[in-house]
Formats: structure tokens, sequence, C-alpha cells
């Protein structure tokens, strides 16, 4: 890139239900807390880009952009909506990354969210099935969880990943949420309780064969945002900006069953690469990852794939803690999508908004100590769509 | 900007009706023509830039970037879509000048489309009505017809424009669209016909008074695509590049009651200002225009706030056939909105290939004969969110 960019602000809100406020409410909520928290007084924002995903088919508004400039009284930034499926949210952060790289806008703001908890979970489910392979997979009953349960069994089968590893990545999100008052799911649970206890069945039920609920990432409401600005003119505003140091993005075939492997995230290890590239330097120099785990699998797989892991083993590191706050490589602190929640909109953005106060030293009980350098990956489609960040704190 | 952007490529569907096909297919074969014309070979597209409106709601699919670049063959190619309401194919084209313009990309891909027919024209308004403010507007039955019709309402009052200027609109852009093979409509009016003949009651009846079927565009399938590049390198894929010279966009607020004067479309000014600032360039050096007539007073409005004409001018210009082909300053020679139709996310990538086709001197029978400078501006929501563009011939 031509022009360097950081992150000069973060905001959220609460993640979970949102009865009785609009999309547009939490995003301007999330929106006003990254602005307040960016310090950039009477600055004018040069252009906002809004992620969302089903916003028209959800809350029946779409044009979402130009909604928050006039909300937020921004006018007349320039305002764009970024849909991407699940990679929405980096979708629009990477786009914001180019505006201020290309030396068209200086600062800029950058909303995900998405309202979904008024919608039947069926509904939800159909609608999200939206981006996968609409002759090839979509007719046939072929939805996300299913994509994922026979993603899970072949690397059960060929891996000799088991069901314990599976919920072992829950467990340990759930704890990591815990931590993190902007969680969905405030709930610690235990391998006794969703696999072996006598009640285990009901409590942790089939979803699709070997997923399980507590496989699948919650439906959830929420917004995420993030203020960037050019390299140059950050210390303007605070004393710890957040580097953008690295950003890659790649797309792999829409219908899984093409991929030469299917077990290979093939979108996941060439985004990563690019981005460790750009970056100059490699996934042993993290110190975190926040990797998109909309179902535990992924999680595991995206460790190997982004590079954290040989192919096969991410299962291993889990075991071993490695994974874990306080191992060497914490993935998901914040609760990961399993346990802070997937507004499908917000999900990229908030990987950076926990990506900017790990960096800054700003997670409270779950700070990673010490943390300069961070990886996300936001995955869209089953893997289709993948879009992943180096951030680093600039000394 | 960092780095001059060049249009290499153009494409486009016959915009109209495309039963039988999807809208992944009319993008296809958009963006097959476009990569063809722009005789890249073998070299790798770096993005795809996907603008589509409504493609959740009426085609049942998302992430169509993704879908795109699967299709198209073009994987690892970073995707996205979109959304920005009827200025989603601007937004498309803008990020994508962002893109090369920024050093992240060199080749980038821009398609655009909607696939709209097969639905209601009921179903259609309520839809499209979604971009409109959700409380102040839209619960009160305040459709895009209607706004517009209140705006020609306080038009006429306030600058003595009469309903023959509104069809003149109609009726010369209809005569452009013969000229254009690839315009839905392809019908010759006359003013005898849509306004004072017995039976023009009955052709041409009242949608929201004071406009009448003939000053709406149609619903319209179709797709467009272009293929921009670094400027240092198109002369590579071609012998006459065209120059992203300027581009501005601008946001006003959602609500139209909230404008100090609703005639007054600012976000048009401040985008074409910028737009021209950038270029180093002014209205009075440009050789034609495609404006975003939606409805036909759209044309006039924008025709002043682009800085073509003063304030409540517009038709006295039209009416002197300045704006005609043949004229000092043609507009909409493509047929615009009104006739060679508004699939809505196309539209404002269809523009940029209408001034790229204009300036290579390949407009066939609408060409403007020399033409070197154009602009165009596309206009999201009530004028919410514009874009403009100011291109040029590299000589």
């Amino acid at each position: 890139m031509l022009r360097q960019v950081a992150v000069i602000g973060c905001g959220m809100t609460k993640f979970g239900r949102h009865d009785g406020k609009t999309l547009l409410e939490i995003m301007v909520e999330a929106s006003l807390r990254a602005i307040d928290d960016a310090k950039i007084g009477e600055r004018d924002v040069d252009a906002v880009y809004v992620s969302t995903m089903l916003s028209g088919e959800l809350s029946n508004q779409t044009a979402l952009g130009s909604a928050l400039v006039d909300q937020l009284g921004l006018m007349p930034a320039a305002a764009h909506r970024l849909e991407n499926g699940p990679a929405s949210g980096g979708s629009a952060v990477k786009n914001a990354c180019m505006a201020v790289a290309s030396g068209f806008c200086d600062l800029v703001l950058v909303t995900g969210g998405e309202k979904m908890r008024h919608i039947s979970g069926d509904r939800i489910t159909d609608l999200i099935s939206t981006m996968v392979h609409p002759t090839a997979e979509y007719v046939h009953g072929v939805t996300l969880p299913a994509l994922a349960a026979m993603f899970t069994r072949l690397y059960m089968h060929r891996y000799g990943l088991k069901r314990e590893h599976l919920a072992k990545v829950a467990i340990k999100n759930h704890a990591n949420a815990l931590k993190n008052p902007y969680a969905h799911i405030h709930q610690p649970i235990t391998i006794e309780g969703i696999l072996y206890a006598k009640e285990a069945e009901v409590n942790n039920p089939l979803v699709a064969d070997p997923l399980r609920l507590f496989d699948c990432c919650p439906v959830t409401d929420g917004a995420a945002s993030v203020v960037l600005c050019a390299a140059e003119i950050a210390k303007e505003f605070c004393d710890t900006p957040v580097i953008v140091a690295g950003l890659g993005q790649a797309t792999d075939t829409l219908a899984v069953h093409e991929r030469e492997d299917p077990t290979l995230l093939k979108a996941v290890q060439v985004a990563s690469q690019k981005a460790f590239k750009m970056a100059k330097l490699t996934p042993a120099d993290m110190d975190l990852a926040e990797l998109h785990d909309a179902f535990t699998i992924l999680e595991i797989a995206e460790s190997e794939d982004s590079g954290f892991f040989a192919k096969g083993t991410g299962h291993k590191a889990l075991e071993e803690d490695v994974t874990s706050l306080g191992g060497k490589l914490p993935i998901n602190p914040s609760g990961g999508l399993k346990a802070r929640g997937h507004p499908v909109g917000a999900t990229g953005v908030a990987q950076i908004v926990e990506l900017t106060w790990q960096l800054r030293g700003e997670a409270g009980g779950r700070q990673v100590q010490g943390a300069e350098k961070a990886y996300c990956c936001n995955f869209g489609g089953f893997g289709n769509n993948v879009i992943s960040f180096v951030l680093t704190r600039r000394n």
C-alpha cells in the first residue's frame, strides 16, 4: 500500500439481544463509542463504511451507509455499505484502509452490525445459506451447519480429531468470554456437561452430526466500530495507534465439493500469506489471533491454514493449551464467534476491535500480556472469501 | 489520489428482460465482454467488485462477489459486493479505483447488475423504498415516485417548469435510446402521444401527480461491467485508455424534508465540485454528461446542481436543445435511466461504460463528435448519496 493506515478508535455494543432497538440504532451506539475513543474532536470524517449482510432482509433497510452518516450528522462524508457474507466486516475494513491508503481519505469510520434475534432460527439459517452455491448446494438443503458438519466428519476421519477437541474449543472460548463484558454468552461449560453427563444429549443436542449446539455460534445482535486514519497523522489523536501492518484476501471455489482437498481452506492460506508478507512478519511472530469460529471446527482448521500449526495438528495445540489464555498463542481471547457472538456484519470489525484493545493493553481480564502483534481471519461463505489482517502496536 | 486509474475495458448485456437467466448469469455475460474488450490475456485480475442493490431480496443470493469470481474462474481474486441503493454502481467503481490508487491492486473488474422484472411492480417499489427514511418517510408510504412527485411540484411552483419540460426529457431520451442497441426501451414517443392526444391519459397515466408513466424509468434487468487498471500500465492493454480524472462523493440528509431547500440537491453539488476539482476541469469543459434520470425531473435538477446550468434554468437549456444530441452538452446520449433502463445496481457502472464508449468514439449513431471529456452522476436514495465522475480521453 502506498500509505500506511492506523486504527485510532474502537467501540462496540454489548453483543446479545437488542430488542426494541433498530439495527441503525445499535450501529449509532458502536460508532459514537469509536468516535469518542478516537478523540477526533471537530475533525471531519471523510468516509463511512458500513458492513451488514442482511439489513434489507432482516431489518427492511438498505443503503445503510447513508443512513448512518445522517444519524451521526457526518454529512457530506462519503457513505458505502459492504455485503460480503460473514466477511462483510473485513471487507469494509479493507476498503476503508484502501480509501486512506489511496490518499483519497484521511479519516474513516467503519461500522459493522447485524440484528438477527427477532427472526426465527430457521429463517436465519435459510437467509445465511443464500451465500452458498445456488444450484450445487442451496437447492439441496446444504446449509452452513451442514457444510461444517461434513467438513468436520472428514477432518475426524483424516486427522484423528475427536469430539472432545471440538468441545474444548467451545469450553475455552466460553471461558474467555466470561472475561469479556461485550460477549453474548456468559456461561461456563464443562466437558462433563456438554458431552458426558446423562443430560448432555438434551443440553447439547445434535445440530448436524457430528456438530452439536455448543459447536455452533449463537444468533446475535450487535455492532462494532473502528476509526482508521493515515498513520502519519495518528499521533495527533492517540498515544498508542495500532498499525494495519498487513492485509490479505482470497477467494476459493463457491461449491465446497469442487475443491481438490475439501479439508484445506485454501483461501485462508492465501489470504494469511499475503497479510504476513505485506507485514514482513510470520505466524510465529504473532502474540494472539482472533479466528472465525462460527463452528468449533473452523477455529482448528483456520489455526492450521493461517500458518500457526501444520495441517492436521491444530487439535494437538489446542489439547496442549497452546491456544488458551496464558498459552503461547491465545486464540479468540474475546470468546470468538462461539461465545462473543456472531452478528454477521459486525464480526470482521469486532475482530479488529479486539486486536486493537489487546495491542493497547486494554483487554482487562483476558489481556494477553505484552501483546505487540496480532492476527485475525474473517471467513466468508464456507471459506470462499477470506480476509486476514496483521495488526501491530507502534512503540 | 496517489496513483491514476484508467478504464481499459467495457461490457454490457442488453438491458430489458432476461427471463430464464439468473442475476449471476447476466453478470457473467457483462463481465466476459468487459474482460474480452480489455484484452488482458492471461494477466490476473486482482479484485472483483460487484454492485447490486437487491440480490438477496430479489434473487435469493448474497455475497455475489465471491460467486462471480468463482463463475469467471478468477480465484483467488479478492471479491467484494457494494450496496448503496441506486448509487451501488458508482460506489463499486469508486472503491475499485481506490483499490488501484492505493497500490493494492493493478487490475480490477467491476460488475453491476440487477434482475427485477420477475417481481411485481408494487413489490419492487416497496423494496426500493427501503432506502428512504424508515420512520419519517417509509412508514408513511413515501416511496421514491412520491418523493420525486413532491420535488417536481415544488420545482414547477418555484422555477416555472411545465409538464412539457418533463415530457421533453422523456422524448429526448427515448430518441437517444433508439440509437443504443443496449437500451431497454426502443420506442419513439411524441408530446402529442404522451400529453395532448385524447388517449394520452390512458397511454401515459398518472403515477404520482404530476409524474406520469413516461416520467419514470422502467423496471429493468441488466448488467454492466468495466475493467480498471493503473494508468501507468494502461497502454499495455489498449491504445485509447480513458482516465478517471476526477471523482467525488457526498451524502445529504436521509429525510428530504430536513433539507433547508428541498429543491437543492446539495450532495450533487458537493460531489460534482469535488470531481471537477480533482480533475482540474470545470463543467464548461465537458463534452457530454450521463445523469441519473430515474425520474424526468432529476435530469433537469442534476444538470443544474452539477454546475452545467444556473439553478432553475435547466429546463430552459432543455427547451433550447442544448442537452440534445448535437447540442452543446448532450445529456444522456445512452437514453439514460429513462430509456436505457435502470437495473439498479448496474446503473452507475453503465454510466461509466457509456462515457468510455463515447470518449473512445465507439458510440455509433449516438456518438458525441470529438468527445474528450465527460461527466456522470450516480444518485442514491433521494439524493442522499451521490457519486460523480469526470472521465477524459488520453490523447
